[in-house]
């Protein structure tokens, strides 16, 4: 222990303290730890890892660290420049109130928000029933059979729907019908997508322009909102029977508070719902994050886009979860897909579920039904007030008005006392309500157009009079919400208790490392999660007025300024809020600078074949074709290849997509000589951005050659992965193709200027905007120094696990000096073939050991890819790394016959505590080798809630809903 | 389903939704279970229950219940009118940051907040650890052989330290010699604790007066604070080698981070050390609650009050950690006791245990030189300004500042600069520095006392060359903090899951009821706790300018308010800070109020022979003589005993105690008759507060004839047990006994009006201010009626539980028409003598069902008293009482032969995984009745960490500290 009692003011101030505490490993340990790999310091280390052609040579232009105190002291200034008004905007988000039990422990609770995609399903049980939930009620509530868990916003979801139709409806056409009073920001993603997949939106905005749209023969998919966007309701079945007739598939845009007391879609004749989820209990986050969902009939699932959870059985026999129908789109179709969807919204679709588990069938009608009273209420006191709504009388929760000229007045008037509405179509305004009005905000609608010196009208004496906005025809009598699961959690006991039991029967980062290859869960430090539950940044609207989020804008100025510095590239937009959506952003930036140029014809992408199956998909929803080019057999890109295929497509030549460093871990020497030749061949080079993490602080894409590329904020970043989503997919480009990032939209729907100017990818023009204080926060935590620092330890860690294991799994690819980068493929092919043990064995068998497993068989089958990232230390690491030993043992006991080929711990891995603590044990090897193989684990031990589960069973046997509770009660009595 | 569709506004409000979700049972539940104990309504149980004679007549006059978001809005307001100014104030309290990590995960996280006192020790491994190593802090910064954890706050541990002396030193004199730089709050609660035991306090105030009573033969202790108060230094250790040559002990009041870079109390040859761990991650909270403690030479430790985890051994043969010697003062001697401690800090101290954790030594070290290194800048600076420091050259952290005629304007001027300073002894300013301090805080420092004009002097300079204010004999040379477990937990990911470890460990709350009869373990839900950690509550120090604190002044008005109405009384005190101060607070009203009538002599208590040993210890410590009464063979008082006892004292009768409902459970006749008896005869009827949960809304003591009762916040109104601790105990007093409510201290060290301007019982004015919210908000979130049917439905549950077990386990009393109160006493004597099976092994049997036991043995040996409280729903209660069935079927068992008596799952458990999985498997029942009895744990099962504890080996090998690593080894390899 140091006394430093003669040291400075300046050497005890500590202002890197945060450093330490994101990076797992201290001094000590680096230095043990790099003597390991035989390097005498992280800066050999990464002379030796990182190819000179693409090293930074200065230090990145960004402040020192910061500690935590001063960095939440900064942004709670930047959070009080933001103002919370009250909202009336509506437009598809909606004010609620996150039930506070929720808000602390899922929302605020690293065990949910630091869990993983539930890929291996045995330690997900628990989120897969909250998904599970998830998708009860998105069915349940629109009338359809199934329902996925869950889309990134009600936009996407839309042009997901439409493409979903496209590859489902008989009809021919390839025209698109929109409802005109659709939310305006789901018209433009559709257009966006639409357009380089030849799709046409043919926008129906008067009945007579839908009674002829629909009269054509030329589309394939309708889309109705229901209720309006401007609120008013309509009984759609005869028009989705003209749909149908036409082999077209009708699609709805709904909301689900409103479906608690509206007759349903399904009821209706929809063929696809979707919608969003945002007002069971998800702040407005200026825009999101939320959870979309899309709900379909049977006919469809097996192409339904997103997640998907499923019942299937565990081999004892037991109901179990998975994600289920999960070789998805991209996977299977690749440079044929119309969905690159991979993230999902799972934290949101969690919180939304849990909304209805708290709130049950009856809370949700008595909130509805109260939206609903209110809103007849303040339209009879309108009118009384001498505005009559617009020349609909149906509503739930929306009314518009036509205010002609005094439009802009009054809506400065209600700005003036403290409330946003929404303008529409230059001459009306709309007013919608939610969970959170009360009587007071009435008689304050009330005052903003009635003037200071108006009677308001009595809302008792409404209340008596006014009748009901909802047509008896249009009223629900479907049940919903049955299963018990939504009728006994109603206390704020019961209520806890149940996420507790969820939340314990999963695996997350507070409880082990999770060491997934290229999906870098390190730490969601706390000091970088706290911000986001702030009113501040929590309670603001998407369309709130630009003067009311100047603390917003400051935060994304700021967030930009940082990403573009780190990456080297001169603009960055937040729009997207998801890596694939990123990507898809970037190929569009690339295809409308083609466009710009003349060059609208170049359309080939090149694509190596190790790529994730994302890119091609985004490139073909770009209207790009693929071109896919070769491998070495040390994994790298085949440069000659490349300079033949860039040749070989020069006249038509987009874009080459590639990774860096690999998707084999690699950092690869070629990469500024392919830049070079796509460039000669006037492409544009795509860099994925999956595996920043390894290049923070080292090296810039944007400085090496690269014109774009997208990144993860949910990975490099530290926003958390909430169990499958949020994520945040930024997209940076080099100021060539700053014009034409995602573009944005006014609150009057029409387009105003976002980061650029192009084509929008999402509804809310800065995506999940209240995530961002979680990557502004790191950054600034960091600082210069860092950022860099953990960017030499994700690579010493992964070199350090490399290294250890050689003698038991050789790692794949290497790349200089014999170094990885921030990731190592541990190759168990050999031992497939000499023991019958297969990779995903050995995956499962880690569950007994209490770790989640790395990436199984991506990028290469029969592998493990391991990426430790900084954030653990060498004891995490060494617990790893024992397991891992342990287990190389074990099959080496195979090997030697001293353990069955077929009844031994890794193939009836993972050992479940019923299992291990029957009467009955007829295993060829003992109890204790099942549960504790290592000493250790008798200290701390996690039991897996399921034994394997049977994917085959669940993918023959889909049922996406809640578990009648006879199936559980055979479980137990089994 | 309903579909209210036609309902008014007014139905759809719901202001009282809250009161659902704190209730557990539905009305549905409700019905049945009324069905169950045969009666229609909660009403006419409530009128069959509660004796006609103490029945409210009249509703609650408290307003309607409102929902959780108006609530929050409300409380908001509320704290914006705190004012958070920059605290330099000390005296006891500092500025410290909570580790966002703790913050998150301790704090806020209801796994910690909700655990009950670890008495199970099975389910309390993990609180447990946090505790010794709270222990190890505080010993090892102190150099003490052994601490406990933990005292309420510094200057109640003072008391407590002074009464422990006054057991232990061999001088025979009464006098406590007290330095008179001493922080003035420990010198007025000593004055308090001294007076009624006829001790006497010294205040030595000059070095001559010190020097001269500690020549003296007339004490028994010494009490030096070190640092001084004004914050200067010395070596104390030919003061206490002085003191030691008269026989008596020296006592230190210290401060645990100076003591990282001091030489120790210890090496000073302290014989009892104590202080305060709150600026070790511990907000302000305007005085609480933060954990005090107590170390001492290992001589005293049996004697020391307050809790103590020890070490001991489970069946297995593996460490364990209980709470040890916990046979305390008030049990053992009850009317003899010095110390009525029951309540500890637990909370506090946990999270004070996870600063030391996630710092370190190194890091503690730095924390605590920059303190010192800005101390000494800070001084030189006003050197330079022409202001000198007083007569004392050393300093850690305060220096103090005679400031003369010009201190009132100075002190002006830094609250007009948004700092507050401390003034003392009318004529000097003290500063404190702290953890929070920065290089713009001694700058405002500067221009505080140099004017505006003042040119500033440069820290870097003064850096360069002010001396240390630490004298190089006082450095600390001793090691501390050695154990991995404070050096291995640094990185936020270690800190995170050692916290999520220990937690899994224990069971709270929030997996499962915890029905302990007495203690109101009911729910603590997430609105009331929100509040506690704002800033506004969190960070305002106690001696703050009242100008600054409205806010907190309001919240507690309002409290008081709203607890005067509930208890019928017409004043109360929010200073004690737990059931026992409480207690003693008003037996000090008490024995105030015969004094100022000349009835000083009135010293004879009568207290029933049922009551808790708090209860006589309170009357002892109060200078009461204590005359036990005889309880009936139904377990009621006496009358008759009570008459009899009270004429026999009727000239010197001071006071009865009484407990109601009665400790058994039941509502007792006679109260109204017992309180006239006892005023016929002169005294004054004390109610114990404990089982308040009973009679909110229901009855009002101060209405029937009671003259004073304390309240348990942390049982009925809702302020979490936090694992044992903190504990808020209001007094409240009928009118004439309200003068003698304690008083208060002003930060310049004077007194002032508190509630009252009786002897202060706690250090801070109102003792635990900062979780008052908790209670505020259940008030006012329940209201009127809420509170009313809270009460009914925790006898309505009580009475479930009592008539749905009476055939297994009879319940032992009941008072009218065969009813419980709020708790019933299940009667297992008649199985012990028939199967030897004892309540504890019930108790340690309800483990393997994942439950917390009952209370065990209180009041009466051989059974279990349980209260499920309002907040469990019937599928909670009903878990329970298959729980309990499942078991008394066991026992019926053994009575048939069909399980052994000695080999039975009872005597075994609780059964740890390790055993059940062992290979080896002995017991003459199956492993799946020892883990599985009943087959709805296969969905959900807790497994104890340890088997059933060792009390003996605890008691008879102490060991308090952190466990060698070996020992875990060991455990592990066995």
């Amino acid at each position: 222990m140091s006394h430093p009692t003669h040291a400075s003011l300046r050497d005890l101030e500590h202002h890197g303290a945060f450093i330490e505490r994101h990076i797992g490993p201290d001094d000590a340990e680096i230095a043990r730890m790099l003597h390991t790999i035989g390097h005498a310091s992280l800066e050999s280390m990464t002379d030796a890892i990182v190819p000179g052609s693409i090293k930074s040579t200065a230090p990145l232009a960004l402040p020192e660290a910061i500690t935590e105190e001063d960095a939440l002291a900064r942004i709670r200034a930047i959070a009080d420049r933001n103002q919370v008004f009250r909202s009336f905007i509506g437009q598809g988000y909606y004010g609620t109130f996150t039930p506070n039990v929720i808000l602390r422990n899922i929302l605020e609770n690293p065990a949910w928000y630091t869990a993983y995609t539930p890929y291996q399903a045995e330690i997900s049980q628990g989120r897969m029933e909250a998904l599970i939930n998830f998708q009860t009620l998105c069915a349940d509530l629109t009338g359809m059979d199934i329902a996925n868990a869950s889309l990134l916003d009600e936009a996407t979801a839309a042009a997901e729907a439409m493409t979903l139709a496209r590859r489902s409806a008989k009809a021919k056409g390839n025209v698109v019908v929109v409802f005109g009073d659709a939310h305006p920001q789901t018209i433009e993603v559709m257009r966006t997508r639409a357009e380089p997949l030849g799709l046409v939106i043919k926008l129906a905005d008067s009945a007579e322009a839908w009674d002829a749209a629909i009269a054509a023969d030329d589309y394939f998919a309708a889309l109705i909102q229901y209720p309006a966007s401007s609120g008013w309701l309509m009984d759609w079945s005869e028009e989705t029977a003209k749909i149908h007739a036409k082999h077209a598939l009708a699609i709805f845009a709904t909301d689900l508070l409103a479906l608690t007391l509206l007759k349903t879609p399904g009821e209706m004749g929809a063929d696809i719902v979707i919608g969003n989820s945002q007002r069971f209990g998800v702040p407005f986050g200026f825009g999101g994050p939320h959870a979309a969902f899309m709900a379909c009939r049977d006919a469809y699932k097996r192409s339904m886009p997103g997640r998907l959870i499923g019942v299937s059985v565990d081999a004892q026999g037991n109901t179990a979860y998975r994600l289920t129908l999960q070789t998805r789109e991209q996977h299977i179709r690749r440079e044929k897909a119309t969905s690159n969807i991979c993230t999902a919204q799972v934290l949101l679709a969690v919180m939304a579920s849990m909304y209805a588990v708290y709130h049950g069938p009856d809370g949700l009608v008595r909130i509805a039904s109260r939206v609903a009273r209110l809103t007849a209420i303040l339209k009879a006191g309108l009118q009384q007030l001498g505005f009559s709504a617009s020349h609909h009388d149906s509503a739930f929760d929306t009314i518009s008005l036509k205010t002609g000229d005094r439009t802009d007045a009054l809506a400065a008037r209600a700005v003036s006392l403290g409330a946003n509405l929404r303008k529409a179509w230059d001459e009306y305004l709309c007013i919608s309500l939610d969970e959170t009005t009360t009587r007071a905000d009435i008689e304050l609608l009330w005052r903003i157009f009635g003037g200071d010196d108006a009677t308001l009208p009595s809302i008792d004496a409404l209340d008596a009079n006014a009748p009901s906005l909802i047509p008896e025809t249009l009223r629900r009598t479907s049940p919903f919400l049955t299963h018990p699961v939504f009728n006994s959690h109603h206390s704020e006991h019961e209520m806890l208790r149940y996420m507790r039991a969820l939340a314990d029967k999963d695996l997350a980062m507070d409880r082990t490392m999770i060491p997934l290859g290229s999906c870098t869960m390190k730490l969601n430090a706390t000091a970088e999660m706290i911000p986001v539950t702030w009113p501040e940044f929590a309670n603001i609207h998407p369309f709130a007025p630009a003067a009311q989020t100047q603390g917003y804008q400051e935060l994304i100025t700021g967030l930009e300024a940082q990403l573009a510095e780190i990456t080297g590239y001169d603009a960055v937009s937040l729009q997207p809020n998801s890596g694939a959506q990123g990507e898809y952003a970037g190929l569009l930036a690339i295809r409308a600078y083609h466009q710009s140029r003349g060059e609208g014809h170049r359309d080939i992408c090149l694509i190596p074949e190790s790529a994730h199956g994302t890119n091609p998909a985004s490139a073909h929803l770009c209207g790009m074709k693929v071109v896919v080019t070769k491998c070495d057999a040390n994994g790298n890109v085949d440069l000659e290849d490349i300079r033949a295929q860039a040749a070989k497509h020069s006249a038509n030549l987009a874009a080459i997509m590639l990774t860096y460093p690999s998707t084999h871990g690699v950092f690869e020497e070629d990469v500024v000589a392919i830049c070079d030749i796509v460039h000669q061949h006037g492409g544009q080079v795509y860099t994925d951005g999956a595996n920043m993490n390894a290049l923070v602080g080292v090296a810039k894409p944007g400085k090496w050659g690269s014109d774009v590329s997208h990144l993860n904020l949910h990975k490099t970043f530290c926003i958390p992965h909430g169990g499958g989503g949020p994520g945040v997919g930024p997209c940076a480009v080099r100021s060539h193709l700053a014009p034409f990032l995602p573009g944005a939209l006014g609150n009057d729907g029409a387009r105003t200027q976002g980061t650029g100017n192009g084509a929008m990818v999402s509804a809310a023009t800065f995506g999940s905007a209240s995530i961002l204080p979680i990557s502004w926060m790191y950054i600034t935590l960091m600082g210069q120094q860092g950022l860099r620092k953990a960017t030499q330890v994700a690579l010493l860690n992964a070199n350090y696990i490399a290294r250890r294991l050689d003698a038991h799994y050789p790692t794949l690819y290497t790349g200089r000096n014999g170094l990885v980068a921030h990731e190592c493929i541990l190759d168990l092919r050999p031992l497939k073939d000499s023991t019958g043990i297969s990779a995903e064995d050995v995956a499962k068998r880690l569950i007994d050991f209490g770790f989640h497993a790395p990436t199984l068989s991506f990028p290469v089958s029969g592998t493990l890819m391991v990426e430790p990232t900084e954030s653990e230390s060498q004891g995490e690491l060494d617990r790893f790394i024992d397991a891992m030993i342990q287990i190389r043992d074990e099959i080496r006991a195979i090997e030697n016959g001293q353990l069955d080929r077929e009844d031994n711990p890794l193939k009836n891995a993972p050992h479940t505590a019923t299992t291990v603590t029957a009467s009955e044990w007829t295993h060829a090897y003992p109890r204790e080798l099942a549960a504790f193989p290592l000493a250790s684990l008798k200290l701390q031990k996690y039991w897996p809630p399921v034994a394997r589960v049977d994917n085959v069973y669940g993918d023959k046997n889909i049922m996406c809903a809640c578990i009648p509770v006879d199936a559980y009660k055979e479980d137990v009595e089994a």
